[in-house]
């Protein structure tokens, strides 16, 4: 190796590991400012994470970098090294193909949708948000024409951001099979009338929730668990995970949402320490992180035996139920209007409207006029709800308002992809039932650590997904994972 | 104003506020790894303070601030851009003027002095240490002759750093003097005997704490108050103030300690708002920063009048004691070994002793072979103390194993300033006993922020205290607030 080359792979691994630092700073500030800062602090943050963002961005599209990058690529490096310098290519290009006026628009309209569609929301007023849709819009596909790659049309190469190297074909063929598939058992679901829900106590959801996470791991070494509006994970470092999560209802969604939070941060947990302050270290995509939520959530918490667990849990905290009882509730599914509280069975078909309703708008089949009927009409053809406002229907999400398209699709596909994880993880592990009632997860912490997290960004999401469960992307275990739920309680 | 001029302008604003913003990031990850952190963290965020140092470093010495202010001086400016443009040079010749490998250098030998010497102390192992110090000096020799300004020697260039203007003949003046008159307080003091200290319960100290620092205006909007291993305080914004204190013993040096930080942040809080996100928008120097904090510590939580609020803010978190008998606790004059822990009275002399001795490793007259026999003869001439070890004598403190020399004065001359202040306000204001006893601390509050806080880096050290008080540094009002101290209940 010569001189110049191993210079150019030392400059490119500083500049990377600086990068990850200024990432992990930013995730450090956002999670303050979401968790622990005082509200005064709020409009200096906005400049704080700012000049964070322009820093990064200066120092990520620099030409040096495609410099060393040319002197790197096509020599015999190490595997590692061959995959750092693959997707920093990709990383350089991407960033460096949008011009700078462009970004600062997309940052300013960014901000200003979010604003706009906070107060349209809280008004129900539909037509005060649209015309920074429809700016958005305007500006989301400038961005995916700049990024696009040979062939990709403008959704897919927003869709790449998130989930790089998805076809909007693939989804297509998914979601399409999903809404036809799962139509029939959100019907039968609806026979069985509405479920007794638990009416747990704060302080008794509050001990289950630290104990559960105590007996997946959990520990003060490596870990903060605290309190926010809406839960959320961070880390600022492979050893330092942090979720969040909230107490404020009586169910025990605090239970499932801080085992689903955990699942996205074991996954940062377990990355090869090797990838750690490079571009690799990070999960490789939003729907496999969504896959580790989703695994834990749907097939670890809502585990029939796993139920004794969590009972036991809350009984310690002074709260007695039948796990029996508790099962029920867990899984129980009931059509309705929002997506973030909906059910196991029919959240997928929260997210097959909105790709259907968002491919339609950034290919200009569906105007931003038309987007709330078209959204009453999806909703009432593939979950049977009728939508009463606009606040309640497409107005519920913050993801448009920030110029977010292409990122609800990972939503479902994490509960493909865990469906599918978790059928080759028993298969090859053999059934987790017995050691689920034992709260014992170690098997499989060790299975993903091994099969899915340790690769962290060398594996995209489809090869990684082909290479642990040997099959691409697929709706049949998840519909296996789902058929029971329709007939409440058939699991127990 | 030409569109030149303006544009210099504009573009150094836009850095300062960069630089403030990355400041305030390097301000919150520090606070976090104090207060938040879990150990995990640690490796990895060493690696992000240092990112963000570089950049910071890189940003406030790029050669394009130089030509910013090369078109600005002589300039026209308003007062406020003038005192920019000029804290903005001082700011830059210092930073610029540093060769790139000595910062390196001084960098890599303060974390390897700070590591050394924790293993030291632990052991009680000068001879372990002594290499490290020996190496902190010579490169605080070379740092300060780069930044020396004319006639300046060495020492008077390092003090620069923490407190601009200070001289060094000046402090020899003042910590003679005050050597020679704390001396007989000192021994009259000593025939008092030990006093009683109360042992308060750590709620009591807690909500005794909380109900304080709620009476002298500490809200949820703009502040954190937190638990640390040592006490300290920070912000992120002018409207972020962060505190801390610590609750392990049984005395109430939490309530002493929080008063203190709030000291500490009422003066950052309270500074204009116009200079957020200017180089003027923080505190001026290390000393006027300790003579806030030293004036909430010593005049208003020492108050006599103020013992009985915070007799009732204990007596509410149920511990009884009588004000009388909390007070004479809290100014009791014991000389003892550790800086951290003396009292009012004695405090100063532990800084005289470690100015007279940093002054003379500086300069070459102190082998570090002989620092610790010359800190033993130091603390029986000053305080009538035998030292027992080096753990308990010259390897007590951190800041020389990280190489800040010139840093100790700031402590004693925060309580010179801090008495002189207070003066001037009882003069102005009338006295405080009534209001204080009745926990009124708004008149205080406001005429520290039009007096001494809102001016920022404006005025220097020097220039405000004459402009606030109409006199220089002296020791009079000091000696005139700790003569009585000697004394123990005197003042009652």
């Amino acid at each position: 190796m010569s001189a110049a080359e191993t210079d150019a792979l030392e400059l490119l691994r500083g500049r990377l590991a600086e990068l990850a630092d200024v990432r992990a700073l930013d995730a450090l500030a956002t999670w303050d400012q979401l968790v622990m800062m005082p509200a005064g602090g709020a409009i200096q943050r906005g400049h704080q994470l700012g000049t964070l963002a322009r820093i990064r961005h200066e120092r990520a599209t620099a030409p040096e970098i495609a410099g060393w990058l040319g002197e790197l690529e096509g020599r015999d490096l190490s595997p590692l090294d061959a995959d750092l310098v693959r997707i920093a290519r990709r990383d350089w290009e991407r960033a460096a193909r949008v011009p700078t006026d462009l970004a600062a628009e997309l940052s300013e309209a960014h901000s200003d949708g979010h604003e706009r569609w906070r107060a349209a929301r809280a008004e129900d007023d539909f037509a005060a948000f649209a015309p920074a849709l429809e700016r958005n819009l305007e500006l989301a596909r400038a961005y995916g024409e700049c990024v696009a790659e040979d062939g990709q049309g403008t959704y897919e190469a927003l869709l790449s951001d998130f989930d790089y190297g998805l076809r909007t074909e693939e989804l297509r063929r998914l979601f399409g099979a999903l809404g036809e598939q799962l139509a029939p058992l959100v019907e039968a679901a609806r026979a069985h009338g509405p479920i007794d829900r638990p009416e747990v106590p704060r302080e008794a959801q509050q001990h289950a929730v630290e104990g559960v996470l105590r007996r997946v791991g959990v520990d003060e070494e490596g870990w903060r668990v605290d309190v926010s509006a809406h839960p959320f994970s961070t880390s600022t470092a492979r050893t330092d995970q942090r979720i969040t999560t909230r107490y404020d209802d009586g169910g025990i969604e605090s239970l499932l949402s801080s085992l689903h939070e955990f699942g996205h941060a074991l996954y940062e947990r377990q990355i090869d320490p090797a990838l750690e302050r490079t571009n690799l270290g990070t999960g490789t995509s939003m729907s496999v992180h969504e896959s580790q939520s989703k695994l834990w959530e749907n097939h670890v918490a809502r585990h029939p035996a796993f139920a004794a667990v969590l009972a036991a849990e809350l009984a310690a905290g002074g709260y007695e139920v039948e796990p029996a009882v508790l099962h029920e509730a867990i899984v129980a599914v009931e059509p309705s209007l929002i997506r973030v509280s909906a059910d196991p069975l029919t959240y997928p078909l929260h997210i097959v409207l909105r790709f259907e309703l968002e491919l339609a708008l950034i290919d200009g089949e569906l105007s931003v006029a038309d987007l709330p009927g078209a959204w009453r009409e999806g909703m009432m053809r593939l979950l049977g709800v009728e939508v009463p406002s606009d606040a309640l229907g497409c107005l519920q999400d913050v993801h448009w308002s920030e110029g977010a398209f292409g990122y609800f699709p990972s939503y479902a596909l994490g509960c493909l992809i865990a469906a599918s994880l978790w059928e080759t993880l028993e298969l090859q592990e053999g059934p987790r039932a017995d050691a689920l009632g034992r709260a014992e997860v170690e098997t499989i912490k060790q299975w993903l650590g091994a099969n899915v997290h340790r690769h962290g960004r060398r594996l995209d999401t489809v090869p990684l997904v082909e290479t642990v469960t040997g099959r691409g992307l697929e709706i049949e275990p998840f519909m296996r994972y789902a058929t029971p739920l329709a007939s409440a309680g058939a699991r127990m």
